[in-house]
């Protein structure tokens, strides 16, 4: 027996989010209940509820950056208790057998992932998001969020921290490291944060030196306009890994360029439209372009731990979810500092 | 005082190479005299004689897979004796002082490593290669041809076999992985060799199945056509690396496309103009596009004696110098199994 839950909806492609309910399935063997705090706003949700990418399953709830609580769970649950804290990323299920999902990539499973939200689960039932005041998800699915993070600054992690966290742990950021993170906003802050925190020295470039302050705010030891041609002459050579976290059409071969040999340049943005490569940008150097996608569940709880130890929240703006429309507008538009939170008590 | 050896010559950019002689150093106190016995013809020699990359240095004198026997040595020299087997790939110095050259990366020297030809060396004399019976090179940038080579097989090991080994190192394939090469040339036939020799599982990616029998000779354990497309869907996923040797504009996001998770695509050919990408084939799989140059003066060594310990050298023609326009027509046109040698005796 499904249970309908107040959400928040885009009813069809293009069409401003509104109030309404979804179905969530009866709780299973091996579910949780969460009472859904605190759900980030992604640019992506954005991307995904205008239909950006196609496709897309309407009235979708987005929200993948969720925070709540525990209120009830299934008889198998070993995991979780009624009263904790946990989160839900970008996905609540995968194949569980493939190579990847028994490596924890569950991110790059073979069979695809199932995604929170404006996807298919197992029973071929649409997904819905964390706008929302409840979710049903599969224990294996939900992470704990630490007793030293606040759930509101945690929210965003689920999707931003550890698209930024599962790169630099990989290419191995860290003391003697010099790291850079290009664009600044939802993403690229928590790369900053954490990036620093790594140890690493923390670079930032940015189309201009707006939010210089705020960057060293934040951790970086320096920050560059990569609107002046002269930064990629001053800092060519430099960096042992430069995280990208724009959509915009970089010029790569000019970021390549700012790589020592060996060195790579990920991707977690990524320009919708085919970027022009000249290859001897990467075979100067032995240079790598890579990208990476989330995380698996594993690093995730990793990644929590670790912000949890080292004070790290993101950087939020609380909204009611009468806002969500127009907080849109202002992630469009780059005025956001640095993450939309919306309160779900207000659905 | 110079000396004037034989050598044969590209008088000016797209003329025909003709016999013609060019100045070798004087051997100073960690130089060796080299008697050239045998030099490999590779794709980039006609290349740069034809001025492909323009900025040629005319006259120019091909040539940077060189094997021969050490005939003189300045009064420094600590390493090899006079009638030592060396070999000499592409380049002869390097500054010996930037974190590269410290490394043994000299090929990503930080100043830019010295050509074996059409390079300046430090006192800004042109750098003339291995078309030619004699050369004079610092015993540092000589690396020693292991008795069980013959130096007709072993010369093209300077270019071909370290550009595939070096990348074939350092992405380790070897037992439990699965690796590709595209193009079965005088790279990608030093390729499946070594790789095969690593303990790799071997596949070639060819343009079709007319080489199918040399490639399962050389050592690969499987052979597709990149002409059909089925070839695409029946490998996706399947390769931990895949290195490729061709200078054809490849479609990347295909070849992206049959890495599993974590894998590498290195190209050592390139294209020259740039190419098309998604982003989201490497963000997908979290894959990776590198390159790869030669390798420095101790991994030279390191293949030379893996490839004597396997028994290992090229595929070659030995041809008469007189025949090196028409060898260049036949590279260019494929019509050779696998490189042409050039026995220096004939200049």
């Amino acid at each position: 027996m499904t249970t309908n839950v107040p959400a928040y909806a885009a009813p069809a492609p293009k069409a401003p989010l509104e109030r309404t309910t979804v179905p969530r399935r009866e709780v299973g063997a091996h579910d949780v209940l969460i009472e859904i705090k605190y759900a980030g706003i992604c640019h992506s949700d954005i991307h995904q509820a205008r239909d950006g990418w196609g496709e897309g399953i309407y009235p979708m709830v987005p929200g993948h950056e969720i925070a709540g609580v525990v209120t009830e769970v299934g008889p198998g649950v070993t995991k979780y208790r009624v009263g904790d804290r946990v989160g839900v990323g970008c996905f609540v299920d995968s194949c569980r057998e493939c190579a990847y999902c028994r490596q924890g990539l569950e991110q790059y499973c073979t069979q695809g992932m199932t995604a929170t939200y404006n996807g298919l689960d197992k029973n071929g039932e649409p997904t819905y998001g964390g706008y929302s005041t409840h979710i049903v998800v599969d224990e294996n699915y939900t992470v704990r969020i630490p007793d030293g993070l606040s759930l509101d600054v945690a929210a965003p992690l689920l999707c931003a921290g550890i698209t930024l966290y599962s790169p630099l742990a990989h290419w191995k950021a860290g003391p003697g490291k010099n790291v850079a993170i290009v664009g600044l906003g939802g993403l690229g802050h928590m790369g900053v944060k954490i990036a620093h925190a790594l140890g690493a020295e923390v670079t930032v470039l940015s189309q201009s030196l707006r939010k210089e302050a705020d960057g060293r705010k934040l951790g970086a030891d320096h920050f560059y306009a990569t609107g002046d041609p002269a930064t990629f002459e001053k800092l060519a050579g430099t960096f042992d890994l430069i995280v990208s976290t724009v959509s915009a059409p970089l010029d790569f071969g000019a970021y390549l360029g700012l790589l020592k040999t060996d060195g790579a340049l990920v991707n977690v943005g990524a320009p919708e439209e085919p970027v022009s490569l000249n290859l001897f940008s990467v075979i100067s150097g032995r240079r790598t372009l890579a990208g990476s996608m989330i995380g698996g569940i594993a690093e995730t709880q990793e990644m929590l731990d670790f912000c949890a130890e080292h004070g790290l929240g993101a950087e939020i703006e609380v909204i009611g979810a009468d806002r969500i429309n127009e907080a849109y507008e202002r992630v469009l538009s780059g005025d956001v500092r640095f993450r939309f939170v919306i309160d779900t008590a207000t659905i």
